[in-house]
């Protein structure tokens, strides 16, 4: 067995703990915080709560693995889905920009319920996690750019990456860990249809992707069998679902490039596609000294993938919605420097907003579109109302590697997000931070909690 | 709301016990008893035993709903989960041959373990198998020939057919039956690429349309939403997994033409592209008192999508695998006259039968290939070993709506099915049967072993 799938399979079962470098399990545990702290944001949201329900109407009365959203414990499945679904709700957690895939929201739920009903050490955690990186920032760049433009990468990349966690965690070996692939590559699904009417299916395809990706290895586990060539075969993923697909970004550099620290924080609470040009806004305002009541129109210059997520978004009916308006994001930046969670909870209903909103227009950037996805450039052009036409330009959005947060900044990050109406109180999230940043000592992964 | 995706949610959505002619609801009820008797056939089966296990630990210990395979209760999610795995498993299940669905083992079993958790009537439950069929077999029409080439249509369609049913069983409005369409299509997936390697995907595509398409309903009851547009929305399922399909298939004389009625049952144990050859051999073969070492040589006259799915299978090298070899089935055929379970348990090994195997071919015929999928005709050309060319000729396979089983066959079909590896007791297979006929008179659906 010598393939694509084979071989990304071969490298995720036989990845060791003492095979990643220091500065990837540091940056690990990073995401993991990140993730922790951003299920917890979303938490009380109306969509999560509707998945939770579920899970309590069909799931176990009780269970190993924590479900941090009902605060309860249930089955490794249901605290996948449940904690999954919260993950991606806020719009804060990590990006892999080469990919557009979120890895977190879709690797560590189903990682922490799988060791915690298992026993799993700190350690086997981050290999699994790790792995799971890897290989789904991979597949993500294998769909490419055409499967992106009618697929939710996090969905359809993110059940296959779940598997390749959850299968680390069950010690499968090579052939099972095909098997695991195979499973989760007939269930990979997710549409970006769901944009156009603010529909809650972001929540569904995240909590989807880690309980899929979970039953596929846990089913090969136990003897269920899948396709061999799911990614790369004449009636697989790729086949059906890209019109661009490169085999060879499957396996590349495998164990010598770490993809995962290539991921990046998001610092804004929106869309990614929005971060370069909110930037790229804050650099023009702050070296011109803007203010809100000064901005005339701002054309925001962006990639295509941009348009196609964000263009459907004319006026946002809900707090989500809004995080995927450009207007709305660069009216926030314009108005408080920020978009974060409350900024974005006051907005909606606020008119000066929605009239800044109305003057902001994405143009697509031959030079952004040629750089993307594998650099975020942001440019931005503002025409003021004294009748100056300035620009803006920023080549690495905060959050990017090449701008990235600190540990402290990541801790007071966590504290924000954690504390988000009132999910936890603030010591739990400081309890939350010490298990995280001792992980790699930990016998057996416990509650978070 | 006046687009294709909302018209047929209405319909779902109001559709009536009295709107439904007599001969729908008691074909129906036939399918039912086909189904149950299908699921008893697959229960011992490794891959079905697989998903039941996962169900087990992952599940309630108990519940309301009727996991045929372990004989417990357990909710509906598991429920229909396992049932739907099994149900598909011998390949004896109906199927509607203009849209290459099968729609009994993804609308029965989520619809069963609904009914029996929500204590619903007889009449409710048919009223909502029937607006699954309806709905289902347009979703298939729909998406067309090309999604076909790539996908496994009852893995797909069969998500959003099962949202249906168990949304009509939640009694959804017109709109939640929408958010419940919105959110089963973008988790529908399925994809022929397992078929190469004989893999247990099949399985896991029912039971997983089953149950992502009751998530979908039972979320939506409960508030999440979904697409408004999601089957032919610009980034909806068409957009993504279609390059021919036709919105006005999917409203198409909704409440005058009965596509329940169109479906067919499957005669031989076999996938059901062999079955137009099967027949026009055994018609050959009767009509020149052929016998099995006669024979030289057969070609099989088909459409193009029998050679998409059966031809990756060359060497078939498990039983299930053997159901999609043309030439095992044929063979099969050609020695008893008779393609049914033991018939193929018995043939994996045996050398006659892989010789004969060997001596079929398949060619692509442009007047079959032109009539289907709305008609499936079967032509074989056979050499025999004395140097004649003879041909065989059915226009309408054993089991279609036009050469279809009466109810003694059917009751036979159930009990050998059944009984099948000992699944049930011939008298539990006769108090089934008995219930499933007098279902438009149960008050509550109970369990039917």
């Amino acid at each position: 067995m010598n393939h694509p799938s084979a071989e990304l399979s071969r490298f995720v079962a036989e990845l060791s703990f003492d095979d990643i470098p220091e500065s990837v399990l540091r940056r690990a545990e990073d995401f993991l915080l990140d993730c922790l702290a951003s299920i917890l944001a979303g938490s009380s949201s109306r969509p999560v709560q509707a998945i939770a329900s579920f899970a309590r109407t069909m799931g176990p009365a009780g269970g190993p693995s924590e479900d941090m959203v009902a605060r309860r414990g249930s089955s490794p499945l249901f605290a996948a889905l449940v904690n999954a679904a919260s993950a991606h709700m806020v719009e804060q957690d990590d990006v892999h920009n080469g990919s557009v895939f979120h890895p977190a929201a879709v690797i560590f739920p189903p990682a922490i319920a799988t060791a915690q009903a298992l026993g799993r050490s700190g350690k086997e955690l981050l290999v699994a996690a790790v792995a799971g990186y890897e290989a789904g920032i991979r597949i993500g760049e294998f769909l490419g750019r055409t499967h992106y433009t009618v697929f939710h990468t996090t969905g359809t990349a993110g059940t296959l990456a779940a598997a390749m966690t959850v299968g680390r965690l069950l010690n499968l070996n090579p052939a099972q860990m095909l098997h695991a692939l195979g499973s989760a590559g007939t269930q990979a699904a997710g549409l970006w249809e769901f944009l156009r009417d603010g529909a809650d299916s972001k929540q569904l395809h995240t909590a989807k992707a880690a309980a899929d990706g979970l039953t596929a290895a846990w089913l090969a586990s136990d003897g269920l069998t899948g396709a061999s060539h799911i990614l790369e075969g004449k009636q697989g993923l790729a086949a059906g679902m890209s019109q661009d697909a490169d085999p060879a970004r499957l396996t590349s550099e495998l164990g010598s490039r770490w993809a995962l620290v290539e991921t990046s924080f998001k610092y804004h609470a929106s869309c990614r596609h929005t971060h370069p040009a909110a930037d790229a806004l804050l650099a023009v305002m702050q070296k011109n000294k803007l203010e809100f009541n000064n901005i005339a129109s701002v054309v925001a210059h962006v990639h295509q993938g941009a348009i196609d997520v964000l263009g459907p978004v004319v006026k946002p009916t809900s707090v989500h919605q809004s995080k995927f308006s450009m207007g709305t994001v660069l009216a926030l930046i314009a108005r408080h420097r920020h978009a974060g969670l409350p900024e974005f909870d006051a907005a909606l209903h606020d008119a000066a907003i929605a009239d800044f909103r109305d003057r902001v227009t994405m143009r697509l950037d031959p030079e952004i579109d040629a750089a993307y996805p594998k650099q975020w450039i942001g440019k931005v052009t503002v025409q003021t109302r004294q009748g100056q036409t300035l620009t803006g330009r920023v080549d690495v959005p905060k959050g990017d590697p090449g701008n990235t947060l600190t540990r402290p900044e990541i801790e007071e990050k966590a504290l924000r997000l954690g504390c988000y109406r009132n999910a936890a109180a603030p010591e739990e999230v400081q309890s939350m931070i010490g298990k995280v940043w001792g992980l790699a000592e930990c016998e057996r992964v416990g509650n978070f909690l």
